[in-house]
């Protein structure tokens, strides 16, 4: 990815330039969409508690990943409230699924892959995010993605650190770019769009 | 039970009368046990957050009490890491499960029960907390376990109240105490506990 923000955030290609607009027109959607993915993302920090409760250092920063994340979902969910959109439930998008498929299913590449995987994901909304800030002409959302886009390349950084506790960092650093490589080919086979999402 | 706080907190029974001076005994024990619940009373609220995406009322209090859940965690692996005890995987003790059993399989009684049985569950751990923060000698973890127990009471009212948003208040009531009979039983058959825990 060109510029200095997408080499911080290890991504391999800009979202498709068709993604903003489509966006800034169905925010509704993409705020539906947002308040799933920050649940979902809580969930997973979560998980990896319960499958590594041998990996000590894992353990408080993901609880405060989670924490933050529960903390989003429901500045999300006040969001849809002030527009007056329901929450309800939705077909989780296959992006997430396909970038999955990548993580190797033995330990412990599996901890690794999870973690950059994760990481991608942040690093992913980050941008969509800052995207959105830089665009959106309803003040109350564009400060909440301005607030929000720093905590996910914060996030983005946690995981990739929490990786550089477990493994050499030439493992890490040749692994996320191999699994950035994948996320932007299963973000690719999402487009053209049939419904607009926070990572479409 | 007797005494104006277990009809507060809707127990049947108290604790057995051994348990105190077991758990005394075994404080790292009950530690490592106290932090693995705190994680699992998170993820049980999450849980029901992914099964009831379409009960609106139940989002954000739901996040907000794995939130807590989960800084609490935080707080006990801090404590455990004062008195150089390693945070470890540990086999779940029955009592949560025999709990459960009494779960519906069909909705909406599901929903009633679920949330039941969780705040019966807060209701037990505010109990023992509060006999502990009486006994200990040790400043710390005394003023650790009077700090949490008025979290645990309120949270026992949080998954009263919300199966009184989804259920009559006389069916909540009816079934609560069914519960917490089958609580107290749940909690009497692990008792002579070879292994103390927060729930034996």
């Amino acid at each position: 990815m060109c510029g200095m923000f997408g080499r911080m955030l290890n991504l391999h290609a800009p979202s498709h330039a068709a993604w903003l607009p489509a966006a800034l027109a169905a925010m509704d959607d993409v705020l539906l969409d947002h308040a799933h993915c920050e649940k979902k993302a809580a969930s997973t920090a979560m998980s990896l508690l319960f499958r590594y409760p041998d990996h000590l250092e894992l353990q408080r920063p993901l609880s405060e990943l989670a924490r933050e994340e529960l903390a989003h979902f429901e500045l999300v969910l006040r969001h849809l409230d002030r527009r007056g959109v329901r929450f309800k439930r939705q077909r989780p998008s296959a992006y997430a699924g396909r970038l999955m498929e990548a993580v190797r299913p033995q330990e412990p590449e599996r901890l690794l892959d999870m973690l950059l995987c994760m990481s991608l994901i942040e690093a992913r909304s980050c941008e969509r995010m800052k995207l959105l800030s830089e665009a959106l002409e309803d003040d109350e959302l564009r400060s909440l993605y301005k607030g929000l886009l720093a905590s996910e390349a914060r996030h983005h950084t946690t995981y990739v650190d929490l990786a550089r506790l477990y493994f050499d960092a030439d493992v890490v650093r040749v692994r996320l770019e191999a699994l950035a490589a994948h996320e932007a080919s299963a973000l690719e086979r999402e487009w053209p769009a049939t419904h607009v999402r926070m990572h479409t």
